[in-house]
């Protein structure tokens, strides 16, 4: 007798109960090698099932390998390999993978380790988030993006499901040279490349250029990811100490002439985590050293659109007569990091190189994503978009200046008024003399920031810490600084009481 | 006087037109520096416009850095810099990207100048093409993707735009692990790193290990990707000879014993090119040599689900007690390529790292089109489509190998019939001493294929060709057969014609 208990109530579709529970019989050595399970019109009556639900179900059970049918005779029960032990934290195999793994990728678990579960999971309640350079996701045009996503499958067809070119969809690169050039760059479609976001384009340029012994120059403090990507690479960093008006110069020029780097990484825009933009003459000189030393300059340029100050500086790129500059742009700092769309901007020989490693490491770009946002973007929604998170981050950015004002004691912290973007880098003074844990005070407050150390090879920078609006109203920036406030007024408070009865 | 042409017919919204025309006045000089603009409201009088229009406008013009607005005065333009000489094939820059490049990237670019342009182009017409690995479009099912693309996106609402885990969306971690069940692999959701495809995830392995002087046993012939991106990473190829049953166990005994590979890559099952899949017999010997040299094993199992003959060998991810194997799927080559989706299946310890490493050089996958997949899965919509490619490909191969023993002579060619996939390995017999260049050959009969070379790193072999099906209905494949027939049987004529009269 061959009892199945279906449920058809379950949203589980019957022939998938039917698959799932001859398979459990199987395993469970219920039903063994050889033994027959009825024919498709016996079980059909038996369970009072249409027949063809029954069919498809073993068409599936066959086609899985775990019966065998001939015409005529009743499908039987193959000979089939028991299930490998399940894995689970207690499976240990006989590998050690740690072992294994070369020394740059113990480099990137090590910094993963560290850093890696910083992000807050989606949803996630939990402290105020100044850590994360998300998108505040009240602010997304879902609606009008998934008409667009709508719209590109109706229009393209199949053909967006196929493979795509290494590059990324051409009309989206033609759409992007059109908004470089809006940036004063004048680039064509050929010589823009779609990257999966801003680090992919690093990586890939990192990719082209890595060989043993190889500088990069960086500013000190940098985009955290980019330090352990170095490494991996194989690359020496070079830092190079931020100054208020950006890289200090002086030093780069030594650098240039005495180690002969082979790239010099910069955010001359609202740099991270600093907040600083570079001025036209610091731009100029960063040009023409690197013209003159012939280093190429890789300008990440993440938050470029977010000059919603209105004092704007044109990026390295839209000067670069030399063509010595690789620009690296995305999506994610102003529409939506979901997409992973980016891109890169560079002299089309570097580009195609570029996609050449591209190919070699996953093919190509999926079409889908890509033939939405050039959708959203040929409508108009994304100028509508950008003009949205103008008008609400330079309100967001003028009360979180505002506040912190009022609320932050000089005596407690001091920092630089950015131009745009999201970021402020505070500079907190010590109440009395051991520097605290920062992002451990704050969170006991229920604030999460990043602490300025994480942003150095060497780790040494204990006094800056960097806040993030971006995922935040004035409402919430408003209770961030004055649980922040609190925190330092505490901090002090202890000081001086602690210094009235030492 | 300031006059701009709008179009109030062209699609290009008013705004929009207007921006354009005023950058394009600023940029020819014709608007100069500190010259006013007219005020919002007498453009907006002046072309019979809506004030808010203009104001849009000219908001945008002053976030681009055009103009200069100051409240109670007019917009003026501002000074700014000259754009940078555009690109194109003519501009030249200082840098040589050849002399800057890495060795192992000049690698990459030799081998992609030499195969990268083969891809035909979405919608191309020209020759029946039994080269690449896509997907006919025509079995794709467009509007059910669609509709639950729409369901992921309404669902989870903006989340979806977000940064997500670097170990892909766990919805679909999970199914994809119950999957792998049903083909004998007991993996749990934490044992699967989502990937941009099985290209990726071998890239991905590829960094964990890739150190110096280390080796990579390949089958030869094998993936043609493969190849450039091992020797990227900096390993040497050991190849190991491809036999009828499988990889040459012997000499990949001898191997292990003598070379100590990091790792051993195989595609047990239609392996590319040939179409062989690996008995049992095979498999477990494979697995035992391996584990007692504690070698890991790179399974890939690219086209794992097209088993539609129903000849049925586990995956050795299903065997591996000793945990020594990393299973890398995918869904291009059943649901749809341009998503770039796969996975990889291996120990916890392992997928952790890989994730590690795929969060450096591109923080996360896009959250959206998993989500998609994820509901395509979940509504039974893959199960659904699986059945259909199985019959539909049963039929197609069953034709393709009947219409090849009809039409090509055995004195032409031989093969071996595959238990499943896409794909058919033909030997050609030369007709007379000369080899042809049987991708010229054919192509000049109307059919793309891919030269055997291709797939070696020797490029030695010239006597065989890949013929895929996986784009083609049963009469393009007809016509296709009937066209090489023919190819074929001409040369052999002029070869006897060549002979009678030599």
């Amino acid at each position: 007798m061959f009892i199945l208990d279906l449920d058809d109530k379950s949203p589980t579709p019957l022939y998938r109960q039917i698959i799932d529970r001859v398979r459990r019989l199987i395993e469970a050595g219920t039903l063994r090698v050889g033994e027959r399970l009825p024919s498709t019109r016996r079980l059909a009556e038996q369970m009072g099932l249409h027949r063809s639900t029954v069919a498809t179900a073993y068409q599936e059970l066959w086609s899985l390998g775990y019966i065998e049918m001939r015409p005529g005779s009743r499908p039987c029960v193959r000979a089939r390999l028991s299930i490998a032990p399940a894995g689970g934290h207690e499976a240990r195999g006989i590998l050690d993978w740690e072992r294994l793994s070369s020394g740059p990728a113990l480099g990137i678990f090590a910094d993963y380790r560290r850093f890696g579960l910083e992000t807050a999971p989606i949803g996630a309640s939990g402290p105020i988030d100044m850590a994360s350079l998300d998108i505040d996701g009240r602010l997304l045009p879902l609606d009008q993006y998934r008409a667009c996503l709508n719209r590109a499958l109706r229009t393209n067809g199949p053909g967006l499901l196929a493979y795509g070119a290494p590059h990324g969809f051409r009309p989206l690169r033609e759409y992007i040279a059109g908004r470089m050039n809006a940036h004063g760059v004048a680039a064509t479609a050929d010589e823009i490349l779609i990257t999966n976001g801003a680090t992919h384009g690093i990586d890939l340029v990192l990719r082209m250029l890595a060989a043993p012994g190889r500088k990069v120059v960086v500013e000190s403090p940098t985009y955290r990811q980019v330090l352990p990507l170095l490494r991996f690479h194989g690359f020496r960093e070079i830092e190079v100490p931020m100054r208020a008006g950006g890289m200090d110069l002086d030093v780069l020029a030594a650098a240039l002439q005495n180690q002969q780097p082979a790239l010099v990484y910069t955010m001359p825009t609202f740099h991270n985590p600093t907040g600083i933009s570079t001025g036209q003459a610091h731009r100029e000189r960063l040009l023409s050293l690197c013209g003159r030393a012939r280093v190429p300059i890789l300008e990440d340029g993440f938050e470029e659109e977010m000059k919603y100050f209105g004092k704007i500086v044109l990026p390295l790129k839209s000067m670069d007569g030399d063509r010595i500059v690789i620009y690296a742009g995305t999506f994610s700092k102003v529409f939506c990091p979901g997409l992973r769309l980016g891109w890169i901007a560079a002299d089309r020989d570097c580009i195609d190189r570029l996609a050449a490693l591209r190919r070699s490491s996953e093919l190509s770009p999926n079409l889908i994503l890509q033939a939405g946002l050039y959708e959203f973007c040929r409508r108009g929604y994304y100028d509508l978009h950008l003009q949205k998170m103008h008008r609400t981050f330079r309100k967001r950015m003028t009360t979180t200046l505002r506040l912190l004002k009022r609320t932050i004691s000089p005596a407690w912290a001091e920092w630089r008024e950015p131009n745009g973007g999201y970021l402020i880098w505070l500079k907190l003074k010590p109440a009395g003399g051991r520097v605290p844990d920062w992002a451990k005070l704050f969170a006991e407050h229920g604030v999460a920031i990043v602490p300025g150390r994480h942003f150095y090879r060497s780790g040494g920078d204990h006094s800056h810490i960097r806040l993030s609006i971006s995922t935040l109203d004035e409402d919430e920036i408003a209770e961030a600084i004055r649980r922040i406030a609190k925190a330092l007024s505490g901090l002090h408070r202890r000081k001086s009481h602690a210094r009235r009865f030492s």
